[in-house]
């Protein structure tokens, strides 16, 4: 089977399109870069061990280990077997989510209540992913970079909200494995302000 | 390769050993009880379609449609395909975790700093499950029955606190698929205040 390579070339600036994804291959020791180029845009996150596919991002693990839910400069994202797969750098927005699975057609269907619901980032994530031969059951909560979940510590209520990245934000990651990683430009209304803004990302 | 059914026979209550863990057939329509019967004890608790073991329970799925972190009666719990697996009925305690992976052999390395560490509910899962033919990479976050993670929404900081549960408390859980069930008692110190109890279940 051929690999399809989608905007590896380091050192410039690759855009998403509004409501799509790309998946590509980040080396160790590399960054990755994601900027908001507009503002209040999402970018469902996801890695996995290149070398090992089921290896994957773990919110879980690096929630467990940090103590916190909420992560930014400094914490690192462990994979399902306890390894770091990336550690966050500057991070000029410093909220995002790891607690929501990326939006779908059954996100829209039902919180939504839309009846023909767009594929949404999963169905994305699963179309950028299918050419590493990893398949929809594999594609766990992602890092949903931007994302702004508000959370009552009482009653567990949470509200998506407008993300506090504004034009031109980025939020750093370094590579500590051969990883794949796939990203999106966030498809669900609630996420991004009703705005469908593109995302853009840097390899060094 | 021979099944191991373990406690699958109804209307009577089977114990789960201290730091052990065991899984089991639960089928549409059945009625999962999950007790404490000392007090302050956790299971972690994962439910597969016992038709195809690649659909899994997501918490990212059953947090986002109930727009809440803490789930109890009336609340779902959804596999990664968006299907109802179990929905969450009689509830003495109301306060679980679905944030969290099962402690492991790293989580005591990590947090706790143990050099020797306990294999953890981890390790009882992987052991539990093997004969259904479920692999250590497939355990995703469980949903922690009776664990009390405080949550400080300004923050996100998170504090495993001694669960909720007195001596006796149940929480009912109705599954709405033919099910693989697995369950433990919970091996780390912080979940249950450091007094390793076992748990028990109940099938009708």
């Amino acid at each position: 089977m051929s690999i399809s390579i989608q905007g590896t070339e380091t050192g410039i600036v690759h855009t998403i399109a509004p409501r799509t994804g790309v998946a590509f291959r980040l080396a160790k020791g590399q960054t990755l870069t994601v900027i908001d180029p507009e503002g209040q845009q999402v970018s469902d996150m996801l890695a996995y061990n290149a070398r090992d596919t089921n290896e994957v991002i773990s919110s879980g693990r690096s929630i467990d280990y940090a103590s916190r839910l909420f992560l930014t400069t400094g914490d690192i994202l462990y994979s399902n077997r306890s390894n770091p797969m990336l550690v966050i750098g500057e991070d000029q927005v410093g909220r995002h989510d790891f607690t929501l699975t990326p939006c779908s057609k059954d996100t829209f269907r039902i919180i939504y209540g839309d009846e023909t619901p767009h594929h949404g980032c999963q169905g994305n994530l699963e179309m950028a992913l299918a050419p590493y031969g990893i398949g929809p059951d594999q594609i766990p909560i992602a890092f949903n970079v931007f994302m702004h979940v508000d959370t009552n510590g009482e009653t567990g209520e949470i509200r998506v909200l407008p993300p506090l990245s504004k034009a031109g934000d980025l939020t750093r990651f370094e590579a500590q494995l051969d990883l794949i990683i796939a990203l999106t430009a966030c498809s669900a209304g609630q996420s991004n302000n009703f705005t469908y803004k593109p995302i853009q990302y840097r390899i060094d």
